[in-house]
């Protein structure tokens, strides 16, 4: 009869321990298919066990199909059809240490100075407020909380939102015309499915890349159609056979270009053309304009439902938060009620509601006038030190009035991937236009993307030191072509 | 010269009311393209404002593209190329509210007993630890907890998984090989990129219908294999062009079938054959297992690197927080890595930090035990009160040892439809094994699925009676054929 040593295994209960002896011998071999195991009595008062564990044992066995009960004949082994040895030998040794090498991701590269990351000044987000909103719901005990979060997102932050874009953005919209996810890259997907396999996205060029990206992903094509100094331009829209367009009206990324009014009209009458045809307004960044009052929405001035309004709060707030939305005309709402509600809100509702709050307590607002004044000192700062260094011989600034980035075209005799090298080579985050660029990839640009959220005050010196020194052989020869006409004294 | 009363805008500053004036008169026609406009110190004497109020109002109009400024010429009108009269109307009505007509949502219809919502115990949910736990965090005020959280996820709630998957499933994982989400269909969504567009999903069928609606969604082929008493039937996978599966060894979904460990091994097998097939794992509810040691998973007796494990939060901590997660083989890391990496973690850092408190300081092993108490002991009340009810007459449970429901075939005149329409005209939601069918949908099971875990004490006794009446026939006829041989007293 079969006999074990259960003391090989510590630990474990004696249940466990006889169900893997008896499970190994199966596996090896030992004990054949079709064989008869000893009844339960028989075997616990063979090995001094009581009845009960046998039966755990054999139970476990047999929900792991490695045993069965024949009514009224007793316990047989399974035929295993062990496709190799291999996997026997795995759960035989599944004990064993067997964490698979995974080789270290590459690791994030340290800058000396970063003008490329789009950071946020993450010090000034009002961290006691949020936390105190939070302990305030969470300790409410509230059942609600707990539920499943409806597909959209929670009513009562769909409706701070509403009141939200009517105050600031002048838009009327509907709690109910309001999507909410974790994140616009998830939102962006959500439309992607809505407009059809067969739609084509046309990008602003330059512009954002990672959309591009997750059409790419999604097997949906793409075109990019260049924009120029109205914002996306008719000519080459009218060549593109794109049916969706993905823009920035408020504030282009990276050039900072407004879209005029005439264009946003043009681009309204092009969608108006066909049924199929339609414009996401990537509202990013919007909140963030220095001076003037915010531009009207095409949202706004759309009455054929053609627009999709977009927006998140992960830069406005904080980017740990991943909560962005989206407002959908009627129509396309419908269409998502059929096609797209089964897919589950992704953000938590402990964090909807705190958004919730946070807004309609006005402290969003307070955080984003916060938010401004400390950009719109980093930028004037940065760019006055700019004006006062010999840099100003050399370089020309287009003042971006929104956002966290401003253009600087350089007078220099490098090119763009010489530029990256100098930058590189000093451990120098930084981006040129025709990174973002897809048809002038190739282009020397000779224009900085400079990003200043995170620069503060202390690092505005060191920042435009470092740039004199990229570009010091240009500077010096500017220097000596401006010699005063009398010669230096 | 241009005269406007600015009174008419009340509230709004003295340059905003002369912008839209101004605006107005361009959209309406009055002022045409290309007129000039008085200079700044004109307009300002003339309507006795101060010039900054005009620079203002001009520089709007600049930003927006209404008019331009002409280097020591002055200010002039663009042309507005409007599209159309229902445009131009739409800006200068956008103050009045146009909110659009949105249809209200179809309302969730109202139960008076739920036998099929996938509920959780909400009120077993430990509050107070979580608020404590996330206002640690919080009131931390570490920096980190607002910067970007990488695409993986945050490496100590990676690492708290991982030492779980070793206590608990004898997994061997590196947290470098989890990445988290929100929510098993985000992730779901992402493997399917992973596989690529050409790849074929095998489902199980009976199973969960919501990853075919996904794949759907996607554009990616799947077909349904039936299970049969091992799990995934073979014969049926042979004739399939399936790649990939999906499959929920621990914990059959409708079913509660146990995978049987040959199987596992074929289905192993069968993956080893092509470089691209893969078997997703779905572990979902294996917590919840209320006898026995946990089924050991694919993936700890898998050596090719051929079985993708998936898991979430949502059942086992709460549905209202949306955390998931999955553990990808070394290859397919690298494969994520390179091509899925771009895509932003959609998951925010406050939450994920709490989870990992919450998993390593044991409060998620003490909910995990008191959820199975709680709900062991309601199946067993459940199925004690059938047992001791008339419908032991007629019904037949399959007892599941693990999840939140089982299955009941009850011996009836009524087909599946006539039993959903008594149901419903009961109001009582209630599930049958056919509804989660695809091959034989239309196959009469008179099966019933019980889900129990909304269901408390008190509620056993109404949930019986319930069941009774809708097979009140049924069990008369039952009793009347029942009779003792010698007749009623």
């Amino acid at each position: 009869m079969l006999t074990y040593d259960l003391d090989q295994y510590k630990g474990k209960s004696l249940y466990e321990s006889l169900y893997m002896c008896i499970r190994n011998d199966i596996l090896s071999g030992t004990i054949k298919a079709d064989e008869k195991l000893p009844s339960k009595r028989a075997l616990a008062s063979h090995m001094n066990l009581s009845v009960t564990t046998i039966e755990n044992a054999y139970s476990q066995l047999i929900t792991e199909g490695y045993i069965r009960a024949e009514h009224g004949r007793g316990f047989f082994v399974n035929k295993m059809d062990l496709a190799s040895d291999t996997s026997s030998m795995s759960i035989l040794s599944q004990n064993k240490n067997d964490t698979p090498y995974i080789p270290e991701p590459e690791p994030e590269p340290e800058y000396d100075m970063d003008f490329k990351s789009n950071q946020t000044a993450l010090t000034l987000f009002p961290m006691s407020t949020w936390s105190r909103l939070m302990r305030n719901i969470l300790s409410s005990q509230d059942i609600k909380l707990l539920e499943t979060v409806p597909y959209n997102g929670i009513r009562s932050l769909r409706t701070a939102i509403a009141e939200h874009l009517h105050s600031f953005r002048n838009m009327n919209v509907d709690p109910e015309q309001i999507i909410i996810g974790a994140g616009t890259e998830y939102l962006y997907s959500r439309l992607l499915t809505l407009f059809g396999r067969d739609s084509i996205i046309a990008m602003e060029d330059p512009g954002y890349k990672k959309f591009a990206d997750i059409s790419k992903d999604r097997g949906i094509l793409f075109d990019y159609v260049p924009i120029d100094s109205g914002g996306m331009s008719m000519e080459r829209l009218a060549r593109s056979k794109a049916n969706i367009l993905h823009v920035s009206p408020a504030n282009h990324f990276p050039t900072g270009t407004v879209m005029t009014v005439s264009r946003r009209m043009e681009l309204l009458e092009w969608a108006s053309k066909r049924p199929d045809r339609f414009i996401i307004e990537d509202d990013y960044d919007s909140e963030l304009r220095y001076s003037g009052k915010p531009i009207p929405t095409m949202y706004s001035i759309d009455t054929r439902q053609k627009v999709i309004y977009i927006n998140t709060f992960s830069k406005s707030v904080v980017p740990s938060i991943r909560i962005s939305y989206m407002v959908l005309p009627p129509l396309l709402l419908s269409r998502y009620r059929e096609t797209l509600s089964f897919y589950s809100c992704t953000v938590s509702s402990f964090e909807q509601l705190t958004l919730a709050h946070f807004i309609s307590e006005g402290y969003f607002e307070r955080h984003i006038n916060r938010l401004k004044q400390h950009y719109k000192e980093n930028r004037d700062l940065l760019i006055e030190a700019i004006k006062e260094s010999p840099l100003s011989l050399i370089a020309s600034i287009k003042e971006a009035n929104a956002g966290t980035h401003f253009l600087m075209r350089v007078n220099t005799y490098m090119n763009d991937s010489q530029i990256r090298k100098e930058a590189s080579e000093r451990r120098i985050n930084l981006a040129m236009l025709s990174d973002y660029e897809h048809e002038l990839s190739l282009r020397n640009t000779r224009t900085l993307v400079i990003n200043y959220a995170g620069l503060d005050k202390e690092k505005i010196s060191k920042a435009v030191a470092v740039l004199e020194d990229i570009f010091e052989t240009d500077i010096k020869r500017s220097q000596a072509v401006w010699v005063p006409r009398g010669g230096l004294k």
